[in-house]
C-alpha cells in the first residue's frame, strides 16, 4: 500500500497538467464540471422588468382565468332550454331582465324560465342562464322583450371559468424564458411580481500597456482597446449584467487590487489582453492566487484563442480571453458563452447552421480545432463559403463573416470543394443582394450608398483584382473590380476578360508618389525625378506594394532593375503605404491621390489607373446589379467620386 | 367641367369609407402610405448603450486599424532579404538593436542591414524591418545577437496598417443593427459616441370598466389587465420604448384628456380594449378628433382581430387593438409590428416558416384572412402541427403555441391532410421531448415536475380523453392521459385501448358533490341523499358537465331521468363547475376533491375515478418517456400527488 500523496505534491502535479495544452471539449467539461450544478441566485421582480429573464421558480396559477363564464358577443343570456323549439317559422319571445351586464358589472338577477338579461362581450353569465344569444340574431319585441327565431346550444358563445387557464396549473415552469407571451399569461393570472434568475454581475477588465479607450487621442504605437467593448456587449447579450472597468497596464500589484475587487462585487470575472506571453503571465499568475481551485485551463488546442485561461476561484468563473479581438470572441462565445448563459438559467444558445461549398483550399494545423469565418453567396448550385481572408487580429473579419466552419483537430486541411457545415451568427442565412468580389476601393463605398439607401444590401469581399476575376468565373459574384494594366498592350482590364464577362467602366484614380510633405527631397519634382532623386540618397527607404497590384506594376515601371532599401516591404493596400509614409517608416511609396490627401501627404501624380467592374453576363438583369449600374452611371455617385479625388470615366 | 369638390363633403366621402372592412393587405399598406418615407429622430449615445439600436448614418471610418504595421507574434523585427539565405545548414547573425519593443512602444531605431529588434506581439514593426521572425525560430548568439536557420518571406507574422480597417471605409451603413460584433468594429476605430434611431416613444393605454391591474384585489366580474402588459412587452421586443399609462374607465371626457397628453409626449399611441361595440366607439370618436388624416382603417377582415383600428393622427400612428389578448397580439405582431420596426430603422421581422401536416379540418370563415395558433410535435412522418383549441379571448393559446398558419381570405377550410406553412414565434423549431395529449388534470403538472427540472420539455395539450386516444393511434403523442368509464364492464380505461397502445396506471382523483360551505341543504349528506335534496328544491339550480366527460357519466348515473334547472349549463373543466358553485351561479355540481377544496367548497365524496395514461408502445423506450415513468413511481412524485388530494395507483 503506498501512502497518500502529500497535498503539496498533488497540488504541484495538478500544476503541472494546467500546463499542457487541453482539446476544447476537455476544457470546456473540467470547467463546467467546477462550476455546476450550482444555485442560481434568484430576485423578485416587477412583471414589465422581467421581460427577456428567467423563472427561478414555478409559477402556478393562482385564479381561474377567465374568473367567471363570460360572454364572448354582445346579446343576451338566456337558458338554452327555452329556445330550444326556435326556427325560421317559429319565433320565442323571452322577456328581458331589468339589468344590463356590461363589462364589469356583476349580474344581481337570475335568468329565469321565459327570460333573458342584456349582456355585453366580456360580462359575467348570469344565473340560470347556460347560453349567449348575438344581439344579431335577436329581434326587439316592445320595450321589454325579444323575439328569437333560432335555438342556441347550451355554453353557446361562453368561455367557461378555468378555461384558459386553471387555478392550480403550472403556468410557467422554472427556467422558461419570458417573453411578451409569458408576461401576457402572468398578467392574466393577476401575477404582479415573479422571482427570476438573478442576471450573474460579470465584470470584464482590458489588460494591456498599449491601450487606449475609443474617444481618446491615440498616442504613437497604441491602439484603441476593442475587447472591453465588444465583451461588454457580449456578455449582454447572453444574459450577464456586464460591468466595464477599464484598461489597466500590466503592473501586477494594481491589477490584482482590481481583479481582487472586481471578484469580490460579481460573478464572474473576464478579462482579456496579454496577447504577449510576457504581459500574459502577469494575469495569469494573479488568478492562480484569487482562489480554489484555481486555474482549470490554460491553454486549449483552439484555434483561434489557443492562450485561453479559464478558472474557478472560490466557485466563481474567471476568464483570460486572447488579446486579438477574433481569438476573443471566438473563444468567448466558443467556451464562455455556454456557462455565462447556464449562470443566467437560460437555454444553451441555439445555432442555426446550413450547408455551403468551400471554394478553396483551407489549410488547418493538426491537433487543434480550427474555426473558420466565412461570408457566404449564393452560387449557382447553392450556398458558397467564403472564408474571410484578414489576419487573425482583424475585428472586421469577425463583424463581416456570416458564420464559421469548423475543421477538426485531426484534420490537416479542408480541400476545394468541400461540402461543409456554417455555424450562422445571425438566426437566418441573409444572402446579399450584390456581391463585389475583387479588388478593394474607398470610392466603391461611394457608389453602392444609393444601393444601401434604397435597402439592398451589399457584399464587398476584398480579394485582389485576380481573385475576383476567378469568383466572377465561378459564378459567386456579380461583379469584380478590377485595374490591371497589361504591359504588352498597355491597356487596362479588357485583355484580361474571358467568356462570361463584360467590362463595365468605372472610374480612374490617379497614382502617385508620396511622402512626407515638406520633405525637400521630393518638393517639385515629377514623379522619375523623385524616384531618381531616392535612389540617390542610401539614407532615402522606400514602401512597396505586393506582388499582384496594380501598384506595383507601376513602381516596378518606375524603378527598373533598382532595388533600393524598403522594396521587400510589400504591404497589401494603398492605406499601408501611406501609414508607413506617414509614420516615418519609409520616406516614398505609390498610392492613390485620396488616400494620399486623407493621410496628408505630398503627392506626386504619375499614373491615372482605370478602376473598372467585370460583369457576369448571367447575371446582368439582377435588380440589384441594374441598381448598381445605375448608380456608378448617377449624377449623384460620379460627383461623390469626384470630390473623394476619383475621376468617373 | 365640374367644380371641385367641397372639402367637407369629400371628408365625409372619405369618413364613409373608413366604415366598410378593409383586407389586411389594403390596410396595412393605406397604413403605411400614410407614416412613409419619413425622417427617422437621431441621438447621439456612447458606444455601450448603441448595443441593439440601428445606425442613423454611414460611418466612417477615422483611422487605420491596426494604427501601424503590427507584429503578430513575439520575436525579431528583421529585414527579409538579409536572411534570404538562412537554412537548416546556413545560419545567419543578426545583430541586435538597443531597444526591446513591446506593446505600445514606439521604435526609436531603425532595423539596419543585419540588425534584429526584439519586438512584442501587438508591437510596432521598426523602420528597415519588413518582417518578424518566432522567437522559437531563433537561438541566442551573446548578449546582443541571434542566429536564425530559415529564411522569412516579406511580411512575415506583420499586419499592415489599415488591412483591418482602411481610413475612410465606411464602417457601417445607416440602418445597420448594432450588435456586439458591430460594437467592436467601432471600438477598434476609436468611435465612443454613435448616432443612431431614437427608440420610437410608444404609449400604451387599456381601456375598459372592468379590467383591474395584475396584483389589485379582483372584485367581482372584473378581470386582470392581460394587454396593458403583454403590448408594452411586446413593443420593448420590437425596438419601441414603451410607456404603459394604465387601464381607464369608458369615460370619454377623462380618456380624451390622457390619450392628447399621451400623443403629445409619444411617437405612437396604442390603446387595447373595446371588445364591446359600445366600449369601442369611445376611443373611436376620440381618435377620429386627433389629426389629419385620422382614422385609415377601421375593421379588417381578419381573424382574429376584425375590429381593430389604425390612425395618423398629425402624422403619428394611433391604434386601437381588439380587447382579447389573442386579437390583440395577432394584429400586433401581424399589422403594428411592420410599422414599429420601420419607425425604430430596423428590418423587418424574418419570422422562420417550417412546413407541417394539419391532422384535423380548420373551418374559416370566408372572406377573411384567418391565422390559426398551432403546437407542433414530431409525428413517424415529420412535423405536425396542433390547432391550439382554447377560445379566442385565451391567452394561453398564444403562448403554448409554437407558431400560427394562414387561411386565406378566399378559403372556406384547410383540409385534414393539408401540408402548410407554419410561421414560428421562434427562430427554430423545438419539438418537446414529451408529448401528452388527452385530457388535462392539475395532478399532470406534478408528474412531470421532474422532467422539468431534468431539462425536459413537456408538451401537454388538452383534447379530452377520446382526443388523446385518437391522437395516440395516429402516433402523435407518446402519452394519452385518459379516465373513461366503461358502463358495461364497470371498469375505467382499460376496455378503450386499442392495439400498439398499453395502459400505464396512474392515480384516482375523488369525484364528488361540490356546494357552497355552509348549505344546509347539502351538509352531512351522501352523494345519492344530496341529489335527492336538490331535486325536491325547485330554487336549488345545478351544474352539469359536458357530454363525453368522465365526470358527465357519474353525474347522469346520479340523476337517473330527471332533469334538473342548469343541467344544459355544461362546462368543459373541473374548475369551471367549482367556480360556478363558489359564485352562486349554481348550487350544486360534481368536480374532483383537489379542485374542491382550492375553491373553498363542500364536498361529497362519490366515485373514485382512474386517471390513467394510454402509452404509444412504439415510443415506449424514448427516453423522456422513460423519465416519465420513472417520475410516476417515484416516491417524490407520489408524495405530491397524495398531498394534492389524489391517490397513486
Amino acid at each position: 500500500m503506498t501512502e497518500p500523496m502529500a497535498p503539496s505534491t498533488k497540488s504541484s502535479v495538478e500544476q503541472d497538467q494546467f500546463l499542457t495544452i487541453l482539446s476544447r471539449e476537455e476544457a470546456l467539461a473540467r470547467f463546467e464540471a467546477a462550476l455546476f450544478p450550482r444555485h442560481l441566485a434568484a430576485e423578485e421582480l416587477d412583471l414589465a422588468a422581467a421581460l427577456g429573464l428567467v423563472t427561478a421558480t414555478d409559477i402556478v396559477a393562482a385564479v381561474d382565468v377567465p374568473p367567471f363564464d363570460r360572454s364572448n358577443v354582445d346579446g343576451f343570456a338566456v337558458r338554452s332550454a327555452d329556445i330550444a323549439t326556435a326556427g325560421e317559422a317559429v319565433s320565442v319571445r323571452l322577456t328581458l331582465n331589468d339589468e344590463v351586464i356590461a363589462c364589469g358589472t356583476a349580474p344581481h338577477l337570475p335568468v329565469t324560465r321565459g327570460t333573458a338579461t342584456p349582456i355585453a362581450t366580456g360580462g359575467p353569465v348570469p344565473r340560470g342562464a347556460d347560453a349567449v344569444v348575438m344581439v344579431e340574431h335577436t329581434h326587439p319585441a316592445g320595450d321589454s322583450a325579444i323575439e328569437i327565431r333560432r335555438a342556441a346550444s347550451p355554453g353557446q358563445f361562453v368561455s367557461y371559468a378555468g378555461s384558459d387557464i386553471a387555478r392550480g396549473e403550472i403556468l410557467l415552469r422554472a427556467g422558461t424564458l419570458i417573453g411578451s407571451r409569458e408576461i401576457g399569461m402572468l398578467a392574466a393570472s393577476g401575477v404582479a411580481r415573479v422571482s427570476v434568475v438573478r442576471k450573474p454581475r460579470v465584470a470584464i477588465i482590458s489588460t494591456g500597456d498599449e491601450l487606449v479607450q475609443p474617444g481618446q487621442p491615440l498616442r504613437p504605437a497604441a491602439i484603441f482597446d476593442t475587447n472591453g467593448a465588444i465583451v461588454t456587449a457580449a456578455v449582454s447579450e447572453n444574459g450577464g449584467e456586464a460591468s466595464f472597468l477599464g484598461a489597466f497596464p500590466d503592473d501586477a500589484v494594481k491589477l490584482e487590487a482590481v481583479m481582487r475587487q472586481a471578484l469580490a462585487t460579481s460573478d464572474m470575472l473576464i478579462l482579456s489582453g496579454g496577447t504577449s506571453k510576457g504581459e500574459g503571465d502577469v494575469s495569469h499568475r494573479i488568478v492562480s492566487k484569487l482562489g480554489e481551485p484555481g486555474i482549470i485551463a490554460h491553454g486549449v488546442a483552439l484555434k483561434p484563442g489557443k492562450p485561453l485561461c479559464l478558472a474557478v476561484c472560490d466557485g466563481k468563473p474567471v476568464v483570460i480571453l486572447p488579446g486579438f479581438p477574433t481569438s476573443a470572441m471566438f473563444t468567448f462565445h466558443d467556451m464562455i458563452v455556454p456557462v455565462l448563459r447556464r449562470l443566467a438559467g437560460l437555454p444553451p444558445r441555439n445555432d442555426a447552421r446550413v450547408m455551403a461549398k468551400v471554394p478553396v483550399r483551407i489549410a488547418s494545423e493538426l491537433g487543434r480545432t480550427e474555426f473558420v469565418m466565412v461570408s457566404l453567396v449564393e452560387g449557382d448550385a447553392g450556398l458558397i463559403a467564403y472564408p474571410t481572408g484578414k489576419g487573425s487580429g482583424a475585428i472586421t473579419s469577425f463583424a463581416q463573416a456570416d458564420g464559421f466552419l469548423k475543421i477538426e483537430a485531426l484534420a490537416e486541411q479542408m480541400p476545394a470543394g468541400t461540402d461543409a457545415e456554417v455555424t450562422l451568427f445571425t438566426p437566418h442565412v441573409r444572402v446579399p443582394d450584390l456581391v463585389i468580389v475583387g479588388s478593394h476601393c474607398t470610392g466603391l463605398d461611394l457608389v453602392t450608398a444609393p444601393l444601401a439607401r434604397a435597402g439592398l444590401s451589399v457584399r464587398s469581399i476584398s480579394v485582389g483584382s485576380l481573385g475576383g476575376l476567378s469568383a466572377a468565373r465561378r459564378g459567386e459574384c456579380d461583379l469584380a473590380p478590377i485595374h490591371l494594366l497589361d504591359e504588352k498592350t498597355d491597356t487596362y482590364n479588357v485583355p484580361f476578360l474571358v467568356d462570361g464577362l463584360e467590362l463595365v467602366p468605372g472610374y480612374r484614380r490617379m497614382q502617385g508618389i508620396v511622402f512626407r510633405a515638406g520633405d525637400i527631397r521630393f518638393e517639385g519634382l515629377g514623379a522619375e525625378d523623385a524616384v531618381r532623386a531616392a535612389l540617390n540618397d542610401p539614407s532615402c527607404l522606400m514602401v512597396n506594394r505586393n506582388q499582384g497590384a496594380g501598384t506595383r506594376i507601376l513602381i516596378d515601371r518606375l524603378l527598373g532593375e533598382a532595388r533600393p532599401d524598403g522594396y521587400w516591404n510589400q504591404p497589401r493596400s494603398h492605406n499601408a503605404v501611406a501609414a508607413a509614409v506617414a509614420q516615418n517608416r519609409a520616406d516614398w511609396g505609390m498610392t492613390i491621390a485620396p488616400v494620399a490627401r486623407a493621410a496628408g501627404l505630398g503627392f506626386i501624380p504619375f499614373a491615372d489607373e482605370h478602376y473598372d467592374f467585370a460583369l457576369v453576363t448571367a447575371r446582368k438583369q439582377r435588380p440589384a446589379v441594374r441598381a448598381f449600374l445605375d448608380a456608378l452611371h448617377s449624377a449623384e455617385v460620379r460627383n461623390a467620386l469626384e470630390q473623394a479625388g476619383f475621376r468617373p470615366a
